[in-house]
């Protein structure tokens, strides 16, 4: 089985089996449990993916009722959640925020027996948007905000209690459900996978959790979407564009929300939320500006560089346009993955094995020991 | 590169290179840094080890006093840590606290700027022992200790804090500070590969350190101390031992503290903790009973299974006799491995690659998708 040289980062190492999705099988497309990701997108709503992806099917309409039902009991913040949130500065991190919630709650509410999989995922699916929001709010104005907004969907749910506003925009409603659709699951992504190495130790399952949201923070996974807000907030015209593209060229530097592992061509999603941007553009609070800025981004990396965008990159500007602010995007991502993350934990632990890999030693050879008061520098 | 069929659990995989440990290379002996563990053990101490690993060499007696000095200003719990811990039950699991101490510790001190990474280690392995036991005398008892307890050692500080006592037995100290030392580095385990995994999306420290803290967790891996004092704990005799493992043979039950991934015959570091646990055992407040009984299982085990104890099974004795309660244990592995996962984030950084393996796909061929008006049982 073991292979001394590997093109480093696991890459095309497979690390297991998975029944989940397929990511580029023959180097295109994707499906969640055998559905492509198109029709998921146009035809169905997050809730009904979330329930896809934990339970292997979709659901039918009473099963949806159900699910339903529980994320709204599940919204619910407890107290001292809620006393600890607002000890947390403004300026902390929205990923940190995350990870340290889904910490917390694996000590008020801990995992105690097996089968409780479904339960846990379906609580952090419910609580993660008002757990961050309710920080948001009180560390930037001081307001403690009620997180039950009623018979919501998580979409729904999200941009009111961050917007403070009762009614949202359809098409925005329909955007950030589309983007959770999409960013729901992506099969051994570093985070899965990382998650999958923690509860291969038959750690709990908040554990798995905060492996995975600590892995996807990071700028070449999740956090590509902010690094591309980043960047493209102030190109306001193409000379603009053009010239941070170039000076990217010239100092080799990444453009994040370009490229993929997985998809050596089009990444299957960016058509559909680069669909969404661009629907967005054309609307009242839509920024035009920022979607020809975008195209000719891509335009442009996909003639001369021959690397596509991925999701993160439309993504941006969908985001933008529906009025979340940047540090949140990755957070965002954190509330829809969280989905294909319980999927994979719940995969892992029905046929477990210690995930222990080994390495290609470089070290020094064996060294003679040297007592403290006889070590110096040539001697070290 | 890929090759279909593993043995599962990355048995055998090369998953990278390494510079820092060698486990059981020809199956036998661990080194770290080219020095040998029975030399560090017997020879060093902890903060020499602690040196060693985030370094690269071992201290000159000028670099051994920076660091305690280091190590001594860097016990202080911020306030606002206080105030979170004051609110978290006393039900909690250890390991739970340690890993929400961190992911806060990443929202008050942040990673800023990179090369960061030594004082950031040495932050947390000085402050975990006194977080967590600021917690646990608080939750058990109202008592706000005080962290700091002058020039004294990790090891002694912990036990001094845990105790409140201002003088502890020196074999009590050495026996604490050698498992820190045995306990402190062992190449791609599950924590330090899941770490790995999680700074290769170039996440911050404190997110690789949470992934580790939280695989740690597991009995398959650092939980196995904790999991082999709760059976050690009532057997009270030779007749009791052979009951206890006639039974779980019968069952095929794993026998916690024994078996490793790598380790196909003895684990160098057991004789070296069996050693301390022994002499600790013929003091005033040993445990002769709980050594006799040891020493009866890991006969038993070595000649009917030809499976040998690991670090895990002698440690818990020896903790017990320390007087540390076994929910702490491997909260107390998680001080020592924190210098093996600073070594290992900073040589991952050092030549970083995003790790993100493939999957062999297992699920469904493609469905044809059903709107939820015609779901049924039967199309799902
Ligand atoms: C996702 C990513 C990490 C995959 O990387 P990988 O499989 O390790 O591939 P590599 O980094 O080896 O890329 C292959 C080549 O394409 C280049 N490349 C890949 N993505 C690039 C990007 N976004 N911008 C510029 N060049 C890029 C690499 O520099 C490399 O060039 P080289 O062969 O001349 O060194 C990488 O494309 C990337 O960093 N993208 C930006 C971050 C991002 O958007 N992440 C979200 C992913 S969903
Ligand atoms: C550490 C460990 C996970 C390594 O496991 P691994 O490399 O995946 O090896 P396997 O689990 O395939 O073990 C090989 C065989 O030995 C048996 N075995 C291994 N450890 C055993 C134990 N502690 N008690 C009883 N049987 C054990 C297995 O059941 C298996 O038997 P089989 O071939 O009849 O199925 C395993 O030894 C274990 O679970 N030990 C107990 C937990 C522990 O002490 N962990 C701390 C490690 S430092």
């Amino acid at each position: 089985m073991s292979e001394k040289k590997q093109a480093g980062g696991l890459q095309g190492v497979v690390a297991g089996q998975s029944a989940i999705s397929t990511v580029g099988v023959g180097g295109i497309g994707l499906n969640y449990r055998g559905y492509d990701i198109n029709d998921l997108a146009y035809k169905c709503t997050f809730e009904e993916v979330t329930y896809l992806l934990l339970k292997g099917h979709l659901p039918t309409q009473q099963q949806l009722d159900e699910l339903k039902t529980l994320i709204w009991s599940k919204r619910y913040i407890p107290c001292k959640l809620k006393q600890i949130l607002e000890t947390l500065p403004k300026e902390s991190h929205p990923m940190d925020i995350m990870r340290t919630v889904t910490s917390i709650l694996g000590i008020l509410e801990p995992e105690t027996k097996s089968g409780q999989e479904y339960d846990i995922s379906i609580r952090l699916i419910s609580i993660f948007g008002p757990a961050l929001l309710y920080w948001y709010h009180y560390s930037n104005s001081g307001i403690k905000i009620n997180e039950n907004t009623g018979k919501d969907s998580i979409a729904e749910n999200f941009l009111k209690l961050y917007h403070l506003k009762s009614e949202i925009d359809p098409l925005v409603i329909k955007t950030f459900d589309v983007s959770l659709i999409l960013y729901a699951e992506h099969d051994f992504a570093a985070s899965t996978f990382a998650a999958r190495v923690t509860v291969s130790t038959l750690s709990d399952f908040y554990s798995g959790i905060t492996t995975a949201i600590g892995t996807l923070r990071g700028p070449l996974h999740g956090g590509a979407n902010e690094a591309a807000m980043q960047y493209l907030e102030p190109l306001r015209s193409i000379p603009q564009a053009d010239q941070f593209l170039n000076s990217r060229y010239q100092s080799k530097q990444l453009i994040m929300g370009f490229g993929h592992r997985v998809y050596k061509k089009e990444d299957p999603r960016s058509p559909i939320i680069k669909d969404f941007s661009l629907q967005l553009s054309k609307t009242q609070n839509g920024d035009p500006t920022l979607l020809a800025v975008s195209q000719h981004i891509e335009k442009r990396m996909v003639e001369e560089k021959k690397i596509y965008p991925n999701l993160d990159f439309y993504s941006a500007s969908a985001y933008r346009q529906c009025g979340v602010p940047t540090p949140m995007f990755t957070a965002i991502f954190v509330i829809s993955r969280m989905t294909g993350w319980g999927g994979h934990i719940i995969e892992q632990r029905s046929n477990n094995k210690l995930m222990r890999p080994v390495s290609d030693y470089t070290g020094p050879a064996k060294k003679q020991f040297v007592p403290i008061e006889m070590r110096n520098k040539a001697n070290l």
